[in-house]
C-alpha cells in the first residue's frame, strides 16, 4: 500500500462534515478507527503488533525485546476541528519509510519500530501528550485517574469502555530503556522552511506556559451606569491582550489570548469577571519570564485605571527542551544540510527526549496554518519526507 | 403591614445563597412566591384581585371598569443574580403609598390600581418587559408563542406550567384605554441624584440598541504561528473595545461590550470567530447612530491591519421614549422641583408610554450600582419615596 493510499483510508475518518476539520478525540469512535487502522497497517506488513500499558500502539521489525531499537512515529488523535497532517503524517511517512527501505533491501542490525502515542492531543482531557507521558513517568498514574472530560466522564473509565485496561497505566521504564533513539516526522505548523526547503530538522522546543488573568471588576447595568462609576473588567482584558501582542514583537516571542470566559456575559450587563488564557512561548526562557512579567505589570496598570483587580495564575509550564545535539547534527548531514529550526509546539518527542536520544524532522507547510482544516503540505514535500525520514532509519538502524 | 414589614417578607424570595443575587425569573417557583405575595397583599387590604390575560397582576381600590384610573406599580422578577430594588421597590412602594393616602383619609375620584408586569427583565426569554409588551400589542402572540427558553422550553408552555393559560396572551386595548395615567417609581440605576436629591422624575428614556459584532479571523496554532502570518480576531476585538469606550466618552453616550463568544476557545488557538455583543445608549438618536458608526468604522480600520473581516448586525432596538410632558412636570412640580432626568434603561413604563400618559419616579442609589446584588438605596430614601408616590397619587386620583 502507497503513501498515497494509506493516506486516502486516514482521510474520512472521524472528519466532521460540517467544519470540515477533525475529531479524533482520546477514545472515541475516529479515534478506535484509527486504531484499527494502525494495528491492520501492521499486520499487513508482517510486524509485531503491541499495545502498551499505557495504550500506545507498536509495530515491530525484529526483536521488540531487543536493546538499541531505532523507533519512529508520531500520533493519530487531533485538536478540535483539527487539520489531516498533525500526527498522521508521521504515522503514515513511518510506515511508507520502512516500505521503502524493504524495497532498498535495506538489511537492519537493530530492532525497528513505529509508534502511534495516545491522546497526544489533550483535547479531551486537558493534558497534552498523555501517552507518551505516562510512559516516561512524567504524568502519574494517579494524577491521571483524577482527569475528567467535559462531560466529567474520568480518563479510565473512558479507556475501559474503549476496551481498553486502565490497571496497567504507569511509567515504562523497561520499554523506554530498549529505544536507542527516537525520530518524529511531523508537519511544521509554521512557516520557517522556505521554498527550496521542504524539509528540516528540530533543534528545540521552545519554553512555553498557559497563564490565566483574571480581571475583577463589578457587575453592573450597561444602559445607566456612568462611565465614571464604572469596573469594567472588559477594558483591562482588551488592553492587556494588545499590549500582549505588542510585547511579544518587541521580544521576537510569542503572546496570544485564544480563550476568554465571561461573567455574567450578558449584553446589557458590564462583566463582574473576565479571565482570559495567556499562551506564551520564547526561545530562551529568560525572555518568556521577563514577557510574561510585562504583561502583568501592562495589566496591572491599566487595571488600577479602570478599577480592576488583576490575578495572574501560572497554569501550565515547560522549559526548554533541547533535542539531542550529536542525533541533531547526524541527522542534519545526513540530509545534505538541511535547515535546523526551533518549534513552539509541544510533540511526544519532547517528552521522550528526557528519556532517551530523540529528533524530529519538520515537512514544510506553505500556510503555516495548524491545529485548523486549512492546515496543509504539498504532496512532493510528503514524499520527500519519506524518503527523508527513510535515509534517517537507514543511517541509524544499520549502524 | 409596614413598607418594613414587606420588604422584610420580599427579601429572602428567590435569593441564592452563594451569590446573594436574585433569581426570579418568569414562572419559576420564586416567580410564583412574589406573585403568590402580591395576591395576598392585595386581599389583606380589601383590594379587588385581578389577574390580566397576559399575566400581570393587578389589585384595584375603586371600579376595575371605571374610567381614567391612575395605576402604580412595577415587576417583581429580576435579572439573573440581580439585585433587591429593581422592580420590587416598585412594587412594594405602590402598596405602601396606598396605606398612607389611607391613613390620611384620602378620597379617590378616581379608580387606583396597583400593577405588577409579569417578565420585566426578560431573563428567561431573551425579550425585556413581556408583560407589558403584550398588553401594549408591541409583541404578538405568534412571536410570543415562538419565544424559547435556554432550556428549549416555550413560553406558553412555561405559562401552562406554571398554572396560567397561555390561550388567552395578547393585545389588551380595553384595558389600557380605561387607564388615565401610569407612574412607575423605580430605585435609580444610575448615580445622578446627588446628596440633596433622593428622587428624581424621568424625562425619558434613551434611545438604545444592542448590535452583534462578529470578526473573522483565522484558526491556527498559538505556539507556532509566526506573527506575520496571524489573522487574529482577538486583536481586531480588543481594539474595538477599547475605541467604543473612548468614542462614548466622547459623544457623553455609553458603549459596553458585555457579552463575547469565541471559537474554538482554546487556550492554545488563535480564534478562528469572536462575537461582541455592543450594548450602546445615547440622549438622542442622532448621537447613537453616529457613534456606533464611529465604533464600525475603527473595527473595520484595524480589522484591515489585522487580516480580520469585521460584520456588524443589529440585533434590536429601541427609539427615544419620551414621556408625557404635562404629567411629568406636574409631577415635578407636586414634589417641590425635584430633578428630572433621562435613564438609559427601558421599563414596562417606556412601553406604556406610547398608549397611555406615563411618568416615572427615580429613588436616589448611592452607589448606582444595578443589575447586581450590591444594588442599594436608604431606606430613608425608600420612604421618601413612599410619600412622593403618595402625594403624585393623591393629585392624579383626587382631581
Amino acid at each position: 500500500m502507497t503513501f498515497e493510499e494509506m493516506w486516502a483510508e486516514l482521510l474520512p475518518v472521524g472528519r466532521s462534515a460540517s467544519s470540515g476539520g477533525y475529531r479524533r478525540h482520546a477514545w472515541n469512535s475516529a479515534d478506535a478507527e484509527c486504531r484499527a487502522w494502525f494495528e491492520q497497517q501492521a499486520t499487513n506488513r508482517g510486524l509485531a503488533y503491541e499495545l502498551d500499558r499505557n495504550g500506545n500502539q507498536w509495530a515491530w521489525l525484529g526483536d521488540p525485546r531487543g536493546d538499541g531499537a531505532i523507533v519512529t512515529g508520531s500520533h493519530l488523535d487531533s485538536v478540535p476541528d483539527g487539520g489531516a497532517f498533525d500526527g498522521p503524517l508521521g504515522v503514515v511517512s513511518s510506515f511508507a519509510a520502512l516500505d521503502e527501505l524493504r524495497d532498498r533491501g535495506t538489511e537492519f542490525t537493530r530492532p525497528l519500530a513505529i509508534v502511534n502515542f495516545g491522546d497526544e492531543e489533550g483535547a479531551r482531557f486537558g493534558v497534552a501528550c498523555i501517552g507518551s507521558r505516562l510512559s516516561a513517568g512524567v504524568l502519574g498514574r494517579e494524577q491521571a485517574y483524577e482527569l475528567r472530560d467535559a462531560d466529567g466522564v474520568r480518563l479510565p473509565d473512558a479507556m475501559e469502555r474503549a476496551g481498553y485496561d486502565p490497571a496497567a497505566i504507569g511509567a515504562d521504564d523497561d520499554r523506554l530503556r530498549r529505544i536507542g533513539a527516537f525520530v518524529e516526522l511531523h508537519v511544521e505548523q509554521g512557516r520557517y522552511l522556505t521554498e527550496d526547503q521542504p524539509i528540516g530538522v528540530a533543534s528545540a522546543i521552545w519554553p512555553h506556559g498557559r497563564w490565566r488573568f483574571d480581571f475583577h471588576g463589578e457587575a453592573n447595568h450597561a444602559g445607566t451606569t456612568r462611565i465614571e462609576d464604572r469596573r469594567d473588567p472588559m477594558l483591562t482584558f482588551a488592553d492587556t491582550v494588545l499590549s500582549a501582542r505588542q510585547q511579544a514583537e518587541l521580544a521576537g516571542a510569542l503572546a496570544t489570548f485564544g480563550k476568554v470566559a465571561v461573567e455574567p456575559n450578558g449584553t446589557n450587563a458590564i462583566a463582574s469577571l473576565i479571565r482570559g488564557w495567556l499562551d506564551s512561548r520564547a526561545a530562551d526562557e529568560t525572555v518568556l519570564t521577563e514577557l510574561v512579567e510585562r504583561i502583568r505589570q501592562s495589566a496591572l496598570r491599566r487595571g488600577e485605571q479602570d478599577g480592576v483587580r488583576v490575578e495572574l495564575t501560572r497554569e501550565s509550564y515547560t522549559p526548554v527542551v533541547d533535542f539531542d545535539g550529536p542525533l541533531r547534527d547526524r541527522l542534519a548531514k545526513r540530509l545534505g544540510g538541511v535547515p535546523v529550526l526551533p518549534t513552539g509546539a509541544g510533540h511526544d518527542a519532547g517528552i521522550l527526549a528526557s528519556a532517551v536520544p530523540t529528533a524530529m524532522l519538520f515537512v514544510r507547510n506553505p500556510s503555516g496554518v495548524s491545529h485548523s482544516p486549512a492546515e496543509y503540505a504539498e504532496q512532493a514535500d510528503c514524499l520527500a519526507g519519506v524518503t527523508a525520514l527513510a535515509d534517517v532509519l537507514e543511517d541509524l538502524a544499520c549502524q
